[in-house]
C-alpha cells in the first residue's frame, strides 16, 4: 500500500505524480480483488471505474462539488479515495463499510439509494437549487449506459437539457452491460457510437490493453498503466444527446487517465449541463472478471484470487424458481419470461436457454415489463415477470392501473423479498405485501419451501383474470415441510387437541411459526400452526381458525404497517370476531446493513423472541397457565 | 348528422366520397363541441385528432387490429366512429358513455388506464404477442408528444425498436402540448423538426388553414377542407427515433386526411415498427378552443359554444391551495413549486407567475418530479410537488427510497384525493392513504376545510427531514368547522358529557362525520367527532381518546383496505386497546365513472348510512338504548 497509504482525501491526489497515479489505480484494484475475494460485493463494476473515479476527484472539489452515483455499487473506489481504504476488511459487514454510498460515513456520499437510473434526477435537483441559491457548485453524476434504459434517466435527460444554469456533468460509464449486455436500441445506438471510425483508434487502445492482460490474480493489473493516446478534445454533440439539445464529450476510453481528466476538465470548463462519454470495460485488469461470462463478476460470492473459482454456494430460493419455469415452459406454451436486466439474477436464464423466443429482458424497466406484460396478457399469453421484491415498487401504479385494473393474468415473481440484509435498506424486500394489499383482485402467495414455491406458482399461472404475486426471500429454503391437513386453502402443520393459540406463519416464516410452537407446546399451550399460502385475499378458512381460538399470532417478513398480519386483524375486525391478534414483522423502519440472520436477531424476527411474546399474552388472557419460558443459548434464535 | 348517421362501425368509412369525409369531419367537430358544452369533458384534444383517428380507421382493420390511445382521453372520435355517436348525450354520466375506452362499452375499446405514457408498453406487449402466436394482426398506439416525456414511453421505444417482427404503428400525435405546452429537450427537438426547411411546405400548410378559420362556434368548422398537398412519401428516420434504430414517417399534418391516410398505409405497409409523425392542433376547428390560452378547452366545463364562455365554477379546493403557495412564497424563499405537465389544474400558475424561477414543470414525469425534489431538498430548498393523489403512485418507490430514505423535506400536496368520480376507475385517488402508510418517516395530512388547508401546509412546510404530505379532494371544499378543543393534534369538533361514540372523521370526511354525530345524538347517542388533521402517524391522543369511548368509528375518502381506519385499527392493537372499530372508507375495488356524490351514497359513505351501522354497532354493544333512526329522505344522504 505505497501510494494508497497517502491518500486520505480527495486532495491527497491532486499532487502525486503520473507514476504514482498509475501504481495508485493498481494498488486500488488489488485491494477491490482482496477484499471482495473475502467477502463477496461489486467487484467488476467497481475494477471499471478506478481511472474514472480518480479523474473525478482530480478534476472536482468534493464534497464541495457533489459526486452521485447512480445505483452506488460502484462507489467502492470512491471510499478509498475518501478516506475509507483501511475500513475495507469491515466491507458489508455489521457496523463495517456499506457496500453503497452512506452519508453516515462521509461527507463524500449523498445518494444512499441503490435503485437504478435516479442519479440524474438528483444530480437535476441539486444543480438546479445551486443555481437558485448562488453557489457556484458543480454536480457530477456518474451513471451506467444500463441505468440509462430506465425511464427516470430519460425524464431527468429531459429536463436536464432545458437548464443551462446547471452546473452538471453527466458521467455515462458505458461498459455495454448491466449485470448482463445492455439491451434496446440505446444499446445499439451507443455501441453504433462507439465502433464509429472516428473513433477505431480509441478503441484500439482499449483492444490493446486488454491483450496485454497477462494472467490472473493480482499481478494481472500491474502491467497496466494509462496509456496517453491523442484522443480528439471534443466530437460535436452526438445523437441522442444531440436531439436533446444536450452538450457532450467523448467517447473517451473510461481507462485512459489522462483522456478522462482532460475530458473533465473541458466539460466543469463548459459550466452549463454537459456529458462525458466513458467507455470502460466492467471488470477491467482482473482477468477472471474480465473473462467471467455471466457477469463479469458483477457482485460474486467469495471466491480464489488466483483460480477466480467462486465459493460453491448451496441451492437457492432462486434455483427452484429457475426449475419451475423451465417446467411450466415446458408444459404452457403460453407461458413467457419477462425480465428487468436480470437474467441471471432471478434465474430466468435457463428458460431462455430453452425458450429464447418467450423471453424477454426489457433493460432497467419495472414499468415497461409491467405493461409490456398487460399487452401480452391482454393478446392470450401468460407472462410471468420475475424481478426482486423490492423493485417492483417501480411499477406500482403499472401493476394497479394497467394490470389490476385490466383483470389480466400477470404473475409477478418476487425473489429477494423480507430481510436481504448485505445490500442496506433499499435492497430489503419488506414493502410488498404492505403497498400491494389494496390492488382490487390482486392475489398474493408466500411459498413456505421449495416444494411450495413449485405448488404456488403452478395455482399463480392458472388464474388468468387478476395478478398474482408469488414471493419469496434471499437464500436458501428451509427443509420441507408437510401439511397434517388443508382447511380451505390454508394448510396446517401442526394441531394440538388445545386451541389456546393460532401461530400463522407467512412464507419461509412458517418455519419460524414451529419453532414457536415447539417452545410453547413444552410450556403447555397448546398450538396450531398454519400456512395460509395465498395470504391475500386473507383465506375464509383463516377467520373461522381465528375464532376457534384464544389467541393469534401472526409472523411475516414484511413491514408490519399494513402487511399481512394487519389485513388479518382488519378483517377480523370486519368479520366481527375480536380474538386478540400478535402481529409480528420487520419494524417500520429502514433497516442498516448486515447479515440477515444478525437482523432478524436484532429486530425480535425469532421463533425464542415470539414465544416469550406470545406466552406472555397468554398468561395476560388467563387462557391456559404456561410453564416459564428457559433461558436459551444466543444461537439458538432461529429454531 | 348526415354521413355520421351511415357510419355503425369503421369499416363503413371505406366507401364514403371525399366530400362526405369531409362532411363527416365536421359533422364530428360538431357532435364534439355540442356534447362538451353541456356537459364538459376533453374537447380540446378530441378536437385535434378528428382527422388521424379517421384515417386510422380507414386504413387498419379494429377490432382485429387493436387501437391503443395514451391516457385514452382523445378516444371521443374513436367512439364515434366504432358506434356510439348516439350515446354522446350521455358523455360520462352515470351508466353511460365513459369519457375514456371502455371494454364493458365496444370491442373496439382495449386500454382503459388513463394515466399517461403506457400506451406504447401495451402496444408493444401486444405486438410482441401476436408475433409468437402467429397473428398477422397490426397494433396501432396513438400517444401525444406530452407523454412522450414520461419515462414508460422511453422504456418502452427502447424495447420496440429491437423487436423487428412487431407489427407496431406508433402515431404520435403531435401538438406541442400535455395540458399546456410541452417542456423540455424532447420539446424543443421535435419543435425543431416541425420547423425544418424541409417542411416549410407543409407547415404552411397547417398556417393557412388555421389563418382561415373564419369565427366563432359551430359555423368555424364548416370551412375545414382537407387539402391533399403533397407532402414527401418518408422521409430518413429522424434524430432520437433514428438513434433508437425506429423507422420514421412524417412530419404529416395531421390535419390533412390525404396525407395522414398515406403515411399510415406506408407504415402499414412495412410490418415492422414505425413511427408516424403527424402535426396537429389541439383544438382544431373550434376558434373559441384554439384561442383558448391556457389549455385550448383541454377539458373545460360546459360552455356557451357561440361564445365559448365557460360555465363559472365556486372557488375550490385548487384555488385555496393556490393562494397558499403565493403566500407561502412571499414567505419563505427556499420554497419551490414542482408540477408534472399540470401547472394550472393542480394551481401553481399563480406561484408561477410570482416566482417563475422557482417554478418547475418536469413534463409528465412524476418520478423525476419526487427525485429532483429530493435533490434540491439536499440543497437546502424545500420543495412542494403538486400532482393529482392518484398519480404520485407513479411516483411511489421514489417517495419512499429518494426522500424518506434519505430523510428529506419534500410536500406532496395531492389534488383530487378520493372519489373524484366523472373520469372512471383510474382517476380516482382512493389509494395514496394506504400505500404511503409503510413509508418510514412520512407524515400525511388531510385538511377538512380550506381555513386547515392553509394551516396544514404551513405545518407541512415546516418539516425538513421527512417527506410530508397534504391531500384534498376535488371539487369545493366544505364550509369551515371551528373546533372546541385541541388534544395533542387532534382537533376535537364535538364533545358530548357521554363517551359512546368517538367519529373520526378523515380530512373533508370531517363534514359527513358531523352528520353523523348529529343523527346519533338524534338518538340519545353521546358523540365525540374528532379530525386528526395528521393521519399519519397516527396520534397517540387519538388511542386515548379511543381508550376512553365504547366505539371508535372511521370514516375516510380512501380505500378502505390498509387505509387511516386500518391503520388506528392497528395502533390501538399494538396498544393493547380493544375499543371497536367500524371502518368507513370506499370499498377496495375499482369505481365505475359517475358524480361523486352518487359515488358517495352507492358505496354508503354517507352521513345517513354510517349513523345507522354506528347505531347497530352500539346496540349490539348494549352501551346505551339509542331511539330507532328514522327513515331519511335520499337527497338528505350527504349531511
Amino acid at each position: 500500500m505505497g501510494v494508497l497509504a497517502t491518500v486520505k482525501e480527495p486532495r491527497d491526489l491532486r499532487d502525486l505524480t503520473e507514476a504514482q497515479l498509475d501504481d495508485l489505480a493498481t494498488e486500488i484494484r488489488d485491494l477491490l480483488v482482496r477484499s471482495t475475494s473475502k467477502v463477496g460485493g461489486h467487484l467488476g463494476p467497481n475494477l471499471g471505474v478506478v481511472e474514472l473515479t480518480m479523474g473525478i476527484h482530480r478534476v472536482f472539489d468534493s464534497p464541495r462539488d457533489r459526486v452521485v452515483f447512480d445505483t452506488g455499487h460502484q462507489s467502492y473506489v470512491h471510499k478509498i479515495l475518501t478516506g475509507r481504504a483501511d475500513d475495507f476488511d469491515v466491507l458489508r459487514q455489521e457496523g463495517g463499510l456499506s457496500g453503497y454510498p452512506s452519508q453516515a460515513e462521509s461527507e463524500h456520499d449523498i445518494v444512499e439509494n441503490s435503485h437504478a437510473s435516479t442519479a440524474l434526477s438528483y444530480a437535476d435537483g441539486l444543480a438546479k437549487a445551486y443555481a437558485i441559491r448562488g453557489e457556484d457548485r458543480h454536480v457530477v453524476a456518474v451513471i451506467g449506459d444500463g441505468a440509462l434504459t430506465g425511464g427516470m434517466a430519460w425524464e431527468a435527460l429531459n429536463n436536464i437539457a432545458v437548464a443551462p444554469d446547471s452546473r452538471l456533468v453527466i458521467v455515462v460509464n458505458d461498459n455495454g452491460r448491466s449485470y448482463t449486455p445492455t439491451v434496446g436500441g440505446l444499446a445499439t445506438a451507443l455501441a453504433s457510437l462507439r465502433t464509429d471510425p472516428r473513433y477505431e483508434q480509441l478503441l484500439d487502445v482499449v483492444k490493446r490493453r486488454l491483450n496485454g492482460v497477462p494472467g490472473v490474480g493480482p499481478a494481472a493489473y500491474d502491467a497496466l498503466h494509462a496509456m496517453k493516446k491523442g484522443v480528439k478534445d471534443a466530437f460535436a454533440p452526438q445523437g441522442l444527446f444531440e436531439d436533446l439539445g444536450l452538450k457532450y464529450v467523448g467517447p473517451v476510453d473510461g481507462h485512459d487517465r489522462g483522456a478522462v481528466e482532460q475530458a473533465l476538465t473541458q466539460a466543469k470548463k463548459f459550466r452549463g449541463p454537459v456529458i462525458v462519454h466513458a467507455i470502460t470495460r466492467k471488470g477491467f485488469g482482473y482477468d477472471a472478471a474480465e473473462r467471467h461470462e455471466a457477469d463479469q463478476f458483477h457482485s460474486p460470492q467469495p471466491f480464489d484470487i488466483a483460480s477466480g473459482e467462486e465459493r460453491k454456494r448451496g441451492r437457492i430460493w432462486t434455483d427452484h424458481f429457475s426449475e419451475a419455469m423451465v417446467a411450466l415452459g415446458e408444459r404452457r406454451e403460453d407461458v413467457v419470461g419477462i425480465t428487468a436486466a436480470m437474467m441471471h439474477p432471478v434465474g430466468l436464464d435457463a428458460f431462455q436457454a430453452q425458450f429464447p423466443e418467450r423471453t424477454f429482458d426489457v433493460g432497467i424497466a419495472e414499468q415497461h415489463a409491467a405493461t409490456s406484460a398487460a399487452g401480452m396478457a391482454m393478446a392470450g399469453l401468460h407472462p410471468v415477470v420475475a424481478v426482486y421484491a423490492t423493485f417492483l415498487n417501480r411499477a406500482f401504479d403499472q401493476v394497479l392501473m394497467d394490470v389490476a385494473l385490466h383483470r389480466l393474468g400477470v404473475t409477478f415473481v418476487l425473489d429477494r423479498s423480507g430481510v436481504t440484509g448485505d445490500d442496506g435498506a433499499s435492497h430489503n424486500g419488506m414493502w410488498d405485501m404492505s403497498v400491494l394489499q389494496c390492488v382490487p383482485g390482486l392475489r398474493l402467495a408466500a411459498p413456505r419451501d421449495a416444494t411450495r414455491l413449485h405448488a404456488l406458482l403452478d395455482e399463480a399461472v392458472a388464474v388468468d383474470d387478476a395478478p398474482t404475486v408469488v414471493r419469496f426471500p434471499k437464500g436458501a429454503p428451509p427443509a420441507d415441510l408437510e401439511a397434517v391437513d388443508r382447511v380451505g386453502g390454508v394448510d396446517v402443520l401442526v394441531r394440538d387437541g388445545a386451541r389456546d393459540v393460532l401461530v400463522v406463519g407467512v412464507g419461509s416464516m412458517a418455519t419460524t411459526a414451529m419453532g414457536v410452537a415447539e417452545r410453547l407446546r413444552a410450556q403447555g399451550v397448546g398450538v396450531t400452526v398454519v400456512d395460509p399460502r395465498w395470504v391475500k385475499p386473507v383465506d375464509p378458512a383463516l377467520l373461522d381458525l381465528a375464532r376457534d381460538h384464544a389467541v393469534v399470532v401472526s409472523v411475516e417478513d414484511n413491514g408490519v404497517q399494513g402487511g399481512v398480519g394487519a389485513s388479518i386483524l382488519q378483517a377480523l375486525n370486519a368479520a366481527g370476531i375480536d380474538t386478540p391478534v400478535r402481529l409480528h414483522g420487520i419494524p417500520q423502519e429502514f433497516l442498516d446493513h448486515a447479515k440477515r440472520d444478525a437482523i432478524l436477531g436484532r429486530i425480535g424476527l425469532t421463533a425464542q423472541e415470539i414465544a416469550r411474546d406470545t406466552i406472555e399474552a397468554v398468561s395476560a388472557l388467563d387462557v391456559c397457565t404456561p410453564v416459564p419460558l428457559a433461558e436459551e443459548a444466543a444461537d439458538d434464535t432461529l429454531a
